[in-house]
């Protein structure tokens, strides 16, 4: 049941066709040969020398990162949190970043939003049309009406967060739900399940975040979304085993996963070198990725094969 | 169990006293004789036409209505969504807003963040230490490890997302949970269970967000956590029965309850008359709430008396 926006998704949908988020994604993956999505998290603390300090520097530092690994990626992601730390010149470096990224890179905003639905609207508003992102995270406590107004973005991608990648994700993920009929599963399969039913229903892409750090639940949540983009966070600084969340994650076609790596690459050196460093380790993780994707080899020796190829 | 942070925890609450979020809301509450928290929600499309357009425009429209209402609010409520939705400025907007609050009221940044552990502390460094807010409102989705950071701030105050106000909530909150013991209840109530257990172990003042639009929910929820904040959303225009959720809102004493309004002030009038129309309606819902306060008629007679009284 669409409870929201009904009149806002007609009218979206009857406009001239955009190229979807999921599209871009694939383009992007394919052309650049990698399932890596380059978190640019700037801390304070570890900006290098060279780049100056707070926003500005958090913007140096990043934009730096972008150039060093721009052939690399098959997305960007920014986490809101580490650029409001610097406060208001932290959006300011926020949006620069976001402008130093090739067009024909996606670039997620992870800001884990979920607001009611005239809220989560002017959301919409200010992180899809006033700063210009092509896909952000979404909460989905408040429910179905407070994730419409952004399922409503037919160009736009929404990463719902399913099973996230700490430690304490199951206090409230992993509780058991009872459904009408008696049965029970945790949580966050149940929001898997709701993520497949709204894609029935809306027009943008839809995707979950589901932390590398639990390979056996990713592989439930595959199960019950065969074709959705899954957003993989927590390999490296976080710790989890590349491969076996690579093999849980991607789909038939060794695709739609997104392995998300910050720490790892952009603090792969603290020194004047921190750009060559971070492309060295970029490569690293992404071929590492590529080695446990199922179909890689058909798809290096085909990069430019099927009606989305580049 | 506490996670994470333990020695930052060890170390605030090692640092000289500040005065806790609790005390300050309670003064204000009393020495206001209000349990009414004014809703700061700028929309472009509704700002009067003297006040400008753009963040500017919102900005200068916020402090008239702080001006007219600063004798009447025991609390103000910032959205960030409605601010973002102004793009760049909109967050310079938020900070003037926030500066033009008079400190002795406390503010609240209805943000409803939540992310893992690091991410948390940057988010907390950002609205708390470089924009100085009060208080702001955090979704328990991601667990405990996600909402410490918050609590580690000893003169702070953390709304917890318990049953939101819009009619789709129970989507995923009135899911039915299991627990060992093979009973079952809802998951805002859970919630509201690891609120209570929170607080026994963190220095934050910890309340809950409930919708004034779920009075019995409400009921629950305040037994569960007797002594604890709870922001009420939904009155005016969402519809909520105001005396209703007052009464199953406010604690044995008529207090800990903060009432938010926010369309039905501020745009009671869309004219040049805009400011001294919210401050007629703020007055109006300020003593439709105090009329339904248990309490309240000791209140007004001896409203400086208690021990935090001001």
């Amino acid at each position: 049941m669409v409870r929201v926006m009904t009149t806002d998704i007609a009218d979206r949908s009857a406009a001239p066709a955009a190229t979807s988020f999921g599209v871009k994604l694939a383009e992007a993956a394919r052309a650049q040969r990698s399932a890596l999505c380059v978190g640019l998290d700037p801390l304070p603390e570890r900006l290098p020398a060279g780049v100056g300090t707070g926003g500005a520097g958090a913007a140096r530092f990043c934009t730096a990162i972008i150039d060093a690994t721009r052939d690399l990626a098959c997305a960007y992601k920014v986490n809101l949190g580490f650029f409001l730390a610097f406060g208001r010149e932290g959006i300011d470096a926020l949006d620069r970043v976001r402008a130093a990224i090739p067009a024909s890179i996606p670039i997620i905003l992870d800001c884990k939003v979920g607001d009611i639905d005239n809220t989560a609207a002017a959301y919409a508003r200010g992180w899809f049309d006033a700063f210009g992102f092509d896909a952000l995270t979404v909460n989905p406590y408040l429910g179905e009406d407070s994730v419409a107004p952004f399922l409503s973005y037919a160009d736009k991608g929404v990463f719902i967060l399913c099973k996230t990648s700490n430690a304490g994700s199951g206090d409230v993920q992993d509780l058991d739900i009872r459904s009408a009929s008696g049965e029970t599963e945790p949580l966050f399969l149940t929001i898997a399940r709701r993520v497949a039913a709204w894609a029935e229903r809306y027009p943008a892409t839809i995707g979950l975040v589901v932390g590398a750090t639990y390979p056996a639940q990713l592989a439930a949540v595959r199960d019950i979304c065969p074709g959705h983009p899954i957003l993989l966070p927590g390999i490296g600084a976080q710790d989890g085993d590349l491969g076996a969340a690579v093999r849980a994650g991607v789909d038939t076609n060794g695709e739609n996963l997104l392995v998300s790596a910050s720490r790892s690459i952009i603090y792969a050196s603290g020194e004047a070198d921190f750009a060559e460093a971070a492309r060295l380790a970029a490569i690293e993780i992404r071929d590492a990725i590529n080695r446990s994707r199922l179909a890689i080899d058909r798809m290096i020796v085909t990069p430019t094969g099927g009606p989305d190829g580049a």
